[in-house]
């Protein structure tokens, strides 16, 4: 992708909020892209491939130029571990102006030393990615009826 | 309940890992009590009713004194809203050693000042509470798909 390239996922339906997936991997994108589509309906996927792209992004969306995430999903290795980490530290620090946004991590890694940094930058959660496209669905299905049904989210005062 | 107090609500069974609920009234308790007893088997909820009571827990427990839980339920108003602040924000600084227990807030408020004020101070998530018995099981059940099926968590790698 160019520069600051970022692709949406679904065309917008009436009603639908932006997630922004942060993945380097385009077959990963792909999967993502899928099962939200399948089992995510009130989500427009935007894809961005690295942290610059991200950033560029949330950036624009703040000034006007597009609507902010209601979550990002964030692969930790893009491809190198310090990309994702680096990331998470930047949107986290309290004058980003982004450290309301959720972050929820998908990562192929379970390595605990992984688990305890990503908690401990004040992530949102840690999910470790499914194995196969089912449990892809039945992940992200979860995962819906929770962000969407349950918590609050700042700016959407239940 | 005396000072340090804290309330089993299930017989520990098998398996079943601390839910610390930091709740000031009665009744609640009760309910979220019989709601996680019935959509959430796996928790064995304890009860303290301020935040003296909640390190004390904590702190007897990292003392090997008793099991870490492995989520808490944060009620913000104990009864004041300064109480639950202080409380979240000892918790969640990086020296106190509970920083990466995961936080949900579970407050009957959906003020915005409230949501986003909780949100800076990197709560895991808010959740207005829900005003009847079976919004409390669809809520706790979504919950717990969620944190117990997807989530990986410090200790716990997948």
């Amino acid at each position: 992708m160019a520069k600051n390239a970022y692709i949406a996922g679904n065309r917008q339906g009436v009603g639908q909020t932006p997630v922004l997936v942060v993945e380097d991997n385009a077959d990963q994108w792909t999967i993502i892209r899928e099962a939200l589509k399948e089992c995510f309906p009130e989500a427009e996927p935007i894809w961005v491939s690295n942290a610059g792209q991200a950033l560029a992004y949330l950036q624009e969306a703040r000034a006007g130029g597009g609507r902010m995430p209601k979550l990002i999903f964030l692969d930790l290795y893009l491809p190198h571990r310090e990309d994702g980490w680096k990331l998470l530290k930047q949107l986290k620090e309290p004058e980003s102006g982004f450290s309301l946004l959720p972050v929820v991590v998908l990562s192929h890694s379970s390595q605990p030393e992984d688990v305890e940094e990503a908690y401990d930058f004040w992530l949102t959660s840690y999910v470790v990615k499914p194995l196969d496209y089912d449990q892809w669905i039945n992940s992200l299905t979860a995962l819906r009826n929770y962000w969407w049904n349950v918590v609050t989210l700042p700016g959407q005062p239940g």
